[in-house]
């Protein structure tokens, strides 16, 4: 089934112990669309620049995203600068030009507005909440969110949240949202929230998928070497989501909730492998069942 | 089979979130002894003094440990107070005396040196290895060390683990023993240095087992109090080893040792649900296997 993303596109400035790079493609919506795109068909809704390369369109029209909703407007694309501490636990902003992005209203085109799954990248509640309402009869909607719209936009966002099926944020943030320190509470305050379908990212240590009726944990991936995190829980995204409207043919039981989890944890883990998109553009459906297997091995008992 | 386990029994002074208890039974050997009692014969080597009660020498007893090696002299028991953070992941040392444990120059009773499996509690890596040289065809030996003995004693610790089969540390000590920062790499490392099994405890995020040609990766319980920390790490040790010498009946194949480090981190879950040894007293065989079966649930997909 189709799967629309809504969120950043962007470009971005990275540098991390094993390197640097001064521009390339980024932003949530991109990482969660290529990521997705291995198991569903995606359509894409973001706002770029005249700056916007070819190149770039050219990578997701290859992964056959539908760009409809993909708009170009007068102006820079949204550009976004970071240094990773040493050991990459730690992320320092050094630059954030919102240019186009700071006038994103999203309209979805009209071929949008039937798909059955929809994922809502990290932007202002009031604008996930509007995209929310120009669906009909969508299956299986959520999204990301992030501390700042958690603190100073809290009635938006709850809001917003009463309508969601799902929410993925990371511990801090779930923490945050809650008001309780203890995970397994937190996640019980959120899901009186409206969604009732929770995953808490913990970075290297995985995550962690609540729904009222049990918990189900993952572990973070041991990579040899990550040499860009950047985008790795918006590929998580991608893949948990993806996994649910493409390949789990619809259903969202526990069973394929589980198995989502994984598929984003793998999809978390190759994206960490190069800087930025790079690793994508090599990716092999042949390399994630390898890793998904891989999981299995180093977790069953 | 039977068990030597070697380290400090002790008085702990505790203060959580959760209340404050001035002097409670503590000590390495004490936890690992209590847990691993669950599933093998264990017998006891420590030093305490004159003021230790008797009501803990009946609790140690009750669980049919052997304490033939806790030697009682002159003096008073060792002792320790700290303090916790309020999110429990910090702690600060605001007492340690070491009393009679300063003199602790471990010597096995006859009877314990034929024993097939010997766990060394954090003591100076001499002594460990003082104690290893006692046994006769012992089959898996090994046990923790902490940061004080990597960085101050690192040739000495480093003769010891020549002779070990196991190493049981945090990720912090398996970073500063081996240089490393990446956890597969610091593995890699440490299993060069003599121990080819190695169990990297993570504290909440759960604990890794590597081998030579596997690694296993159990999630941290979620618990709804952590109540008190203190101990976690040793009862994880008891579980681990104790299911290895007992329940395992003598097999040290993966299958066992995956199956190790899920008992351990049950013991660990446990351990913290009361000030103390306190969740021992009561702890049944039953809820053990139910957690047991409660980690299958979290995990599987």
């Amino acid at each position: 089934m189709s799967l629309v993303v809504v969120g950043s596109v962007a470009y971005d400035g990275v540098e991390t112990p094993h390197g640097k790079v001064d521009r390339m493609l980024g932003g949530a919506a991109t990482y969660i669309a290529l990521a997705a795109a291995y198991f569903t068909e995606v359509k894409l809704v973001g706002i770029v620049g005249e700056d916007f390369a070819q190149e770039d369109v050219d990578l997701l029209a290859s992964r056959q995203i539908d760009l409809a909703g993909l708009d170009r407007v007068p102006g820079k694309t949204f550009f976004w600068a970071g240094v990773y501490s040493h050991d990459m636990n730690e992320r320092t902003t050094l630059q954030t030009d919102l240019n186009v992005f700071a006038g994103f209203d999203p309209k979805l085109p009209d071929a949008y507005r039937s798909a059955s799954y929809l994922l809502l990248g990290n932007i202002q509640p009031a604008l996930q909440k509007s995209v929310r309402s120009q669906m009909n009869g969508v299956k299986f909607v959520g999204g990301d969110t992030m501390n700042y719209w958690i603190k100073d936009y809290r009635g938006e966002l709850l809001e917003t949240l009463k309508e969601w099926d799902f929410l993925l944020i990371n511990d801090s943030e779930a923490r945050m949202l809650s008001g309780e320190h203890n995970l397994r509470r937190a996640a019980a305050r959120i899901m009186e929230m409206g969604p009732r379908t929770l995953v808490v990212k913990r970075g290297e240590f995985g995550a962690i998928l609540f729904t009222p009726e049990f918990h189900f944990m993952a572990p973070g991936y041991l990579l040899e070497d990550v040499f860009d995190p950047t985008g790795a829980g918006d590929s998580f995204a991608g893949g948990f989501i993806g996994y649910l409207a493409g390949r789990a043919a619809g259903s969202i039981d526990l069973e394929a909730l589980r198995r989502a989890v994984i598929y984003g944890s793998v999809m978390g883990s190759f994206c960490c492998e190069k800087f930025g998109v790079d690793r994508f553009r090599t990716l092999t459906h042949e390399e994630i069942e390898a890793r998904y297997q891989e999981f299995k091995t180093c977790t069953s008992f």
